[in-house]
């Protein structure tokens, strides 16, 4: 159970079964930094190359193919003042050959944080709006299967760039190992984001970040799976959406079935009528939808997780 | 302002250019009932046949091609002390080849309702668990374009069988008029609907419903329009969902840009920071998806809507 | 088997119950004519309402829901000597956000067609490119289920704006009969097109038209079912191109299992290494794929068809 | 123009940045062995690890980012007498829920070849058919953007697992290069495959290959482009089959324009009467659609390639 201070020197640009910056065990608990997408750092300079780089990889000891890897999100939180947004909504976002009817800028938009009061706001596009910020981290995942090592643009079934924003600050996540150690990466983080990151992107910012790993031995999942207060979820990662929903659903009615004891008659049915959905992210190459069910439900159920 | 108590004895099965049951005039409120999606009354009776039989259509006077139609939903709620649903997530909402583990079975799961308490549940099934009613019409919908008549199974930009849980009781929807008298049809009502409509159904159920309807002269919109106390939201209907989430987004930004006033830079600056999205389902010939943004940031950047 | 001569004076822009103009019976052959996709006749004159304008409904006697409508398509041929066309590839065919380096042009571009060379040529646009005519006929098909009028701009199982370049002089098509009546309309006629009708015409061109139907009693089929030549082929209108794949390979494997007694097992190896797809069009609001089979293969197989 | 003998001892279940096994030069010759997609050899061993091993990958020397590498397919032939098959048409490509009336079947369906006469034959489930060979590599590439190593059962912008029919021996390949040496690697051998490959499997076998290697350096292309003694085309590798399209056809518009020095209206024009779709595959995780033109209308306009 020990905490590690860690800062970074190395980003990788994919996720992959890259030599570990640390090795820890599970329980343990690591204080780290991620920069933002674009690999400017809390000082606003480039640190890492653009495109998501990682923070990581961690190794936890004794993961290996078939367990389940845990990682809980203790504090995630923006290290500096100022974060950016992408201006326009993606062209695949509305329909095909609608005219956004103002060009197209490269340069981001910058919007003013103020990490006291907890806001961001953007007062020449968008004057007298104030938004609490929602940290949350958009790319995180393990090592991919068969020795893969899968660009931070996209997501899969190791996680990725899910750009989910339910993925806060007390969720807990659950992934599948594939490879010695896990190889846990994070970075991307944003202090607000819509549904869908529609523009391209949250509001991208440098993270402080706190997280606590653990392991599952012997035990194999097919997505990423999760937890909050309320909710356990399934994140579905592919195209279209539809192909979300699909893999979403259906690893939520094995996890129901597997883990908290229903028959498959009453899965279906709990989910026919309290199932809700959440929509990650329909920007990226891999879109994400998340497919989740209130614990309370369970609770009135009577169904009580086990491993 | 007059209002109406109208009885139906007839129903159809698509949404078309039919002879309308009553005419009425904007302003005008409407008390009636729907029978449920195979046509059972509060009776229990078969009164209409199989698959989404429709109330109406009523005409609304002065209503032509390039208007707005407006109906306000003033009250939906059962009639009968019991639903019905399907019992099983639909292959298409699995992955391919995904087995449920237990055979199709033909007859609905019925669920008792207790009007007074406002609950319903499933005892065989789902033993314990007691769901706050949540009352929604699934299928509602005005004449569509090009003198077609649309299967009740399926929806598009005139409406029709959208499966949106959020189609409750104090909503107000915004439908385009493409007929003489818009031609108004509803029914379909839902006691419980999950997301998505997963099973292919939500708690089947026959209604009471009061509406009320209005006009906006000279006004054309593309897809339903829809407000209730926090949000103005869109639905698009269509396949895959990818494409219901270009038509929906698309139309919430021309409806933020003419009537709201906002700049095409501020709209997209603010919904990609803010939209959300809901599921309406996964389940019809066309899907949809609801893309919302909140009244109370629109307030905060001063925009009110004109027309 | 009456031969009808047929001179059409309305058009309708949707396929549904209409009433029909003119009752013929098994066996018989109409010689009549088509105006093009904006309604131009033979001599240039706007005939009918722009949007695929349909001759017909004709009415064939004794045919009635759960029947297999029949028609082969004796000649199909333009009558004038120019032809229409789009000028630029649909948005939603090219990656999103692509630009066509060109500004998008409501008037058509003209192609002139000699008749007697049967060849097609658009001199200023593409200099020296001579195409030989391979007519077709882009919207045909009969009233569909429940009572439904579908616009001519799309297609389902009972056919409609499928624009596949497939559908020629010599090919035969069975659709599933809804109506008393089959009421079979056809229009839309294409001098040439290419795969998918990406520029959303083919060569749009007012025909001379001769067709004969039969008719299946008792013979339920799910999808338009075609036969040339060389091969057997079943149509899937629907979007994405995925869902029209699945629909139409369902319906191919229902055929050989059904009509030409392959087992399973047979049906799935054969097409396995064997099966070919031809794209319609993913231009109009429902897509097209075509699955096929070649007739040799079967005849190899010893399969011979039934019904 | 040397020619290299080589035989593999190392495969790769991943494309990727991988150590080279053999350095050559543009211009040069490698006659090689494949295994087929579960590792199996010419002599039936297993010699490498199930799931499209490759051969190499060989390194190009000269080769960096921003060029282009040719490689052409100077022999593609199997060495064993006998193939496999999957028995299914996989549930993907029929609609949800269908039923196939057997059970799923691990142990692959065996195909005697008759390597001299140049057919297959199923004797047990095909009584009587003889398939010509139609030999095809259903996966190659090489190594892809931002130092990804990606599985070999899916595809993307560097190649990958197309399983296109229509990578047979004569056709020449250009993909766009991202490493150092490019690094080709290849595998995956079908003596048949039909269209879309839809029992996830092509007859799998052991090749005997001979290909040749070049470089256009400094040429940026985009998509997998290909050419054979008929026609251009280009491989657009995504789901759903939509999005095949999309970047398909922006990438031949885009090769159109600027190699063969057609205007946009030109280009848009020919593709619109003109274009041909063919389907690679609708099995693996990335779908496969090919988009072509016929070289002698290029021809019958004037249009010679530059570069």
């Amino acid at each position: 159970m020990a905490h590690h201070d860690f800062t970074p020197d190395c980003y990788y640009n994919n996720i992959g079964w890259h030599d570990p910056v640390l090795e820890i065990a599970p329980g343990d608990t690591v204080s780290t930094t991620t920069v933002d997408a674009r690999g400017w750092d809390q000082n606003g300079e480039q640190a890492a190359t653009r495109g998501n780089p990682m923070t990581g990889p961690f190794y936890i000891a004794g993961a290996e193919e078939g367990d389940t890897f845990v990682v809980h999100f203790d504090k995630l939180w923006p290290n500096r003042d100022w974060g950016w947004t992408g201006h326009q909504i993606a062209p695949n976002v509305l329909d095909p050959g609608f005219d956004p009817g103002f060009t197209r800028v490269d340069e981001p938009l910058r919007w003013p944080i103020d990490l006291e009061a907890g806001t961001a706001t953007q007062p020449d596009t968008l004057p007298g709006l104030v938004l609490p910020l929602r940290p949350m981290v958009g790319c995180f995942g393990i090592a991919p299967p068969r020795g893969q090592a899968i660009s931070t643009a996209t997501s899969s079934t190791h996680g990725g760039n899910m750009d989910y924003n339910g993925f806060v600050e007390g969720v807990t996540v659950y992934l599948p190992v594939e490879a010695p150690g896990a190889l846990f990466h994070l970075g991307d983080g944003h202090a607000v984001q819509g549904d869908g990151e529609i523009v391209g992107t949250g509001i991208e910012i440098s993270f402080d970040v706190t997280f606590s790993v653990d392991l599952i031995k012997g035990k194999r999942i097919g997505w990423p799976r999760g937890e909050n207060d309320t909710h356990i979820f399934v994140a579905g990662n592919a195209r279209p959406l539809d192909q979300c929903v699909e893999h979403a659903s259906s690893e939520l009615v094995r996890w129901l079935e597997a883990d908290y004891g229903l028959s498959s008659q009453t899965a279906h049915a709990l989910l026919g009528q309290c199932v809700e959905y959440d929509m990650g992210n329909v920007f990226d190459p891999a879109y994400t939808m998340v497919c989740k069910v209130a614990k309370s439900l369970l609770g009135q159920l009577g169904a009580e997780r086990a491993g």
